[in-house]
């Protein structure tokens, strides 16, 4: 099945313990659509600039990526510059150049109305809830969010929440959208805000599944993934967006929606979000096999698995 | 078979979001004999004070828990007073009164020689190598320090290291003994200390394995445990001794060391550390039945279980 993405496409300037690259293809909706596509058919509705030219859209065809939701402003494609210390998990930005992304305007292609599946990257709540209602045919919508929203635009992202099926945010992400810093219980706050299911990401330490009480059918035990200890992690951006791709690329692969396919999805999240980190940008991302992503989830299923 | 565990017995006043408690028994020797009674025999060596009474011993002795090694000395026994705030990972530590352990000097009575396996619980590392070469037939030995150790006897440490088969300290302490950020370089660098298997602990985020190339026959992949998302830590002192009470008495009550053991042993802790935060101090551990430690194993299993 399909999955669109609304989301960032970017160029980020990124320094970590491992060196320093410029100028490369970064944004939520990217990592995310690489990510999602080694599982399903992905869309992309982003808007770039000028510099965004053939070595860029390459990328997304070599995937086979719809880009025609791809809308191309005049001026400069998004910026982001970070960098990362020894805590890896934080990055530290050292500029953001919102150009052409400042007056993003999500605008779904007609083609794109018969897509069963969508996740809303992190762009602002009010334009997420503006994109699930024009696509109110998606068998299931997943979002991200960011703590700036939860501080600056708490009542349009609890609007955006009521109509999203998965949210997937960090511990600390979750702890400030509920006010409360004990995991589980922030967990039932932000699942009755809306969500069916809530997916918490732990960065190193993997990720947890929180479900609501008769979502998808399933009894609502929560479910965690764990991360693989990584020697190098070269670059942590788009960990995140790509736990996100693997995770919502798997369910769209799946006929059905139960409790063994969301576990196995919280697995590939991990797997891909793994990927991710071994090189600067989307390097790893562009260069993967199936059967490489298959191998890794073995070795995720080993590292925790009892006989 | 039975297992020896060498560490403080204490009096402790507890503060946390949860309600304040005066005078409870504590110590990592009470929390690790506690949670290892479970599987098997436990003995202990430490010392307590003249306020240590009737009502203290028979919390071990209802335990079947082996207290000819408990040493009586004049004064009082070791107090320790901490607080939680929103932090429960975190103790801020109110005041340590040392009293009789100041001058502790473990004496390993005669009965106890045939001990099968070893915990050394955090004190003064030249103890715990003066313990272990006294108990040299021991089949196993554990090891538990902590940062005020790494940071000031650094050296001492790493001679007790050269002495241990499993070391279980934090993410924290591995990473300050290693001088490493990145956990499992910081893995490595502990495992060429000397100890086969190295146990970190991750708090909420459960714990991980890893093992030095070829310890116990086995191959070096790490293993990781979740822990349990709880809705009400009331008490997290003594977790990680309880952790290791769970881990070391059951590998102490398995014919064989191999992988799958030492698998089951890591969530056996996250099991035991689990209840023991459920209540003020040994409240939990004191009333618990095998079968209530079998079912939530199954929850432990079903958390990261792929079918």
């Amino acid at each position: 099945m399909s999955i669109l993405v609304v989301g960032s496409v970017a160029f980020d300037d990124v320094t970590s313990p491992s060196g320093s690259m410029k100028n490369i293809l970064g944004g939520a909706a990217t990592y995310f659509s690489l990510a999602a596509s080694y599982f399903t058919k992905v869309r992309v509705v982003a808007v770039v600039g000028e510099d965004f030219g053939p070595e860029q859209e390459q990328v997304f065809h070599q995937h086979d990526i719809d880009i025609r939701g791809l809308e191309r402003a005049k001026g400069k494609t998004f910026r982001w510059g970070g960098s990362y210390t020894d805590n890896l998990n934080e990055a530290k930005t050292n500029f953001t150049d919102l150009n052409v992304f400042e007056t993003f305007q999500p605008r779904i292609p007609a083609e794109y109305a018969d897509t069963d599946f969508l996740f809303l990257a992190n762009i602002q709540p009010t334009l997420q809830a503006d994109v699930r209602r024009k696509m109110n045919r998606v068998r299931l919508t997943g979002c991200d969010t960011m703590n700036y929203w939860i501080k600056g635009a708490l009542e349009e992202l609890k609007e955006t929440l009521k109509l999203v099926d998965v949210l997937l945010i960090n511990d600390t992400e979750a702890k400030m959208l509920a006010g409360e810093t004990n995991l589980p219980r922030a967990a039932n706050k932000v699942l009755a805000m809306g969500p069916q299911a809530l997916v918490i990401k732990h960065g190193e330490y993997g990720a947890t599944i929180f479900f609501r009480e008769g979502a998808f059918g399933i009894g609502r035990h929560p479910f965690r993934a764990p991360a693989l200890p990584i020697e190098e992690v070269k670059d942590p951006t788009g960990a995140g967006d790509s736990f996100a791709g693997g995770f919502m690329g798997y369910l769209a692969s799946q006929e059905e929606l139960n409790r063994e396919v969301l576990k196995r999805a919280l697995f590939y999240g991990g797997v891909m979000g793994s990927f991710a980190v071994e090189r600067f940008g989307t390097e790893r991302l562009q260069a993967l096999t199936r059967e490489q992503i298959e191998e890794r989830f073995q070795i995720f299923r080993e590292l925790t698995h009892l006989d």
